[in-house]
């Protein structure tokens, strides 16, 4: 989900769609593997695009009832068919904005925010009124990416200028692709207690093929889907695109390695 | 332990020694928690250095008999003091250059080397070197920083400027401050079995504050050391030096983060 005023920076194409289920199956371990909730409890998943995360998140918790919120209805249909394809009973999913949630306050026990905050203008005031619909004691989890944690080998400036063109794109639309290393701030910001933030980090070499498919069909396709703007906007020429993405892919070839880096964020709010 | 012809990036000050004993105690469980060897075995540390390493290696593994070498007859003496003082007593410490290493083919059961490579001309030699004298199905394992991993908030240009000073002045010793990323492939190209190769990820912030503190004395305080160099060769201005080492200090502030990875790589030698 992203503000309604704004374009979505990856587009909602097919493949997309295709890339957001990927990076569930794939990501699913390393990132959420340590979120469970109790049976009983009430789980607000904000911002659930087409589903991807919902499917861990339900399969992980299967006592907990998960609501599943997004802005987009074309999405929304998407992560019910698969929902529904898998069997999942315990979401319901309504549509809904992230800055004007249509619920009371402290009628959830626990949040959940993956790779939104991002994509907002004001990431600080999302957290805020989270919190007031979080019931006191109750927890928020929070993951976003960080681009600036892109290390690899062959190192090349090409390919990082390229990363460049989609943390500038993101910028102008609001958002922000270096959120990653500022979840401790926003979410102490906000007024939760008990933060702890813990990095996740995604290593490819080829001893690991299924992270180097990963860094192939979720980070580099990523990156290539900004090609249009970038060149258009002028933030690089055709050349160094085409030698930056070229370079990216390298990465993943023969001898090269790739790693990026997840922050996983959880807080409390005050009982 | 660095090239005979070449100084040693760090230097060999008492503060440094301070700083690689304070990386020791600090780092030890993230880097070393997984490295220990059978009873019996015999293995060799190269470089020592001050012996930061000597302490965790020997008691994780009290059963192994290891020799610790290193170029520096002045570091090697502070590590004998360092683990006699200790009471530890599986350790010989001998005076070796890397290149030139005084042992016959298949020596060692393991070998272990830590923050070396980044500092040496030609890795990839040193690594074939070592493997002759490792016995076949004997195991190597290094461990190296890579400074292309720091990431940090807040976000300072003039703070990578500082940092790249030691990059660059590095790479002029004939060094890699960047070698991290590359183990991977420098233990396949020495021909290495069953490599392995897992990041491990150092993440400070105010609720850490044993990390915090290691970004201080360790990260910066390694980056300061090599003011008077930088500023002589023109690298940076002086402006420039002091707010890029704020900076750096800021993210140890109020809501800052820093985040810097390690590589850890073990390997087989063909049995």
């Amino acid at each position: 989900m992203n503000s309604p005023h704004k374009p979505y920076v990856h587009g909602r194409s097919d493949r997309e769609a295709e890339r957001l289920n990927y990076q569930a199956s794939k990501l699913a371990d390393l990132l959420h593997h340590d979120t469970c909730y109790p049976p009983g409890s009430r789980v607000l998943e904000a911002a659930c695009g087409v589903g991807a995360q919902t499917i861990i998140l339900t399969r992980n918790s299967p006592g907990a009832e998960f609501v599943s919120v997004d802005i987009s209805r074309e999405s929304l249909l998407k992560a019910k068919l698969r929902v529904s394809h898998d069997g999942i009973t315990n979401v319901t999913f309504r549509q809904a904005d992230v800055y004007h949630l249509p619920f009371g306050p402290e009628t959830f026990d626990h949040i959940f925010v993956c790779f939104l905050l991002e994509h907002l203008p004001d990431p600080l005031l999302t957290l805020k009124k989270m919190k007031e619909i979080l019931r006191p004691g109750g927890t928020i989890t929070v993951i976003e990416g960080d681009h600036g944690s892109a290390l690899f080998y062959p190192d090349s400036m090409d390919a990082h200028k390229v990363i460049d063109c989609l943390v500038h794109l993101q910028r102008a639309m609001g958002g922000n692709a270096l959120i990653g290393r500022e979840l401790w701030h926003l979410m102490i910001d906000a007024g939760f207690m008990k933060v702890a933030v813990s990095p996740r980090i995604v290593y490819a070499d080829e001893s690991r093929p299924e992270f180097v498919e990963g860094v192939k069909n979720i980070f580099i396709a990523m990156v290539e889907d900004v090609r249009e703007q970038a060149i258009a906007q002028d933030l690089v020429d055709n050349v160094t695109w085409e030698k930056g993405i070229r370079d990216l892919y390298r990465t993943t070839e023969q001898d090269g390695t790739f790693c990026y880096t997840f922050f996983k964020a959880v807080g409390n709010k005050k009982s």
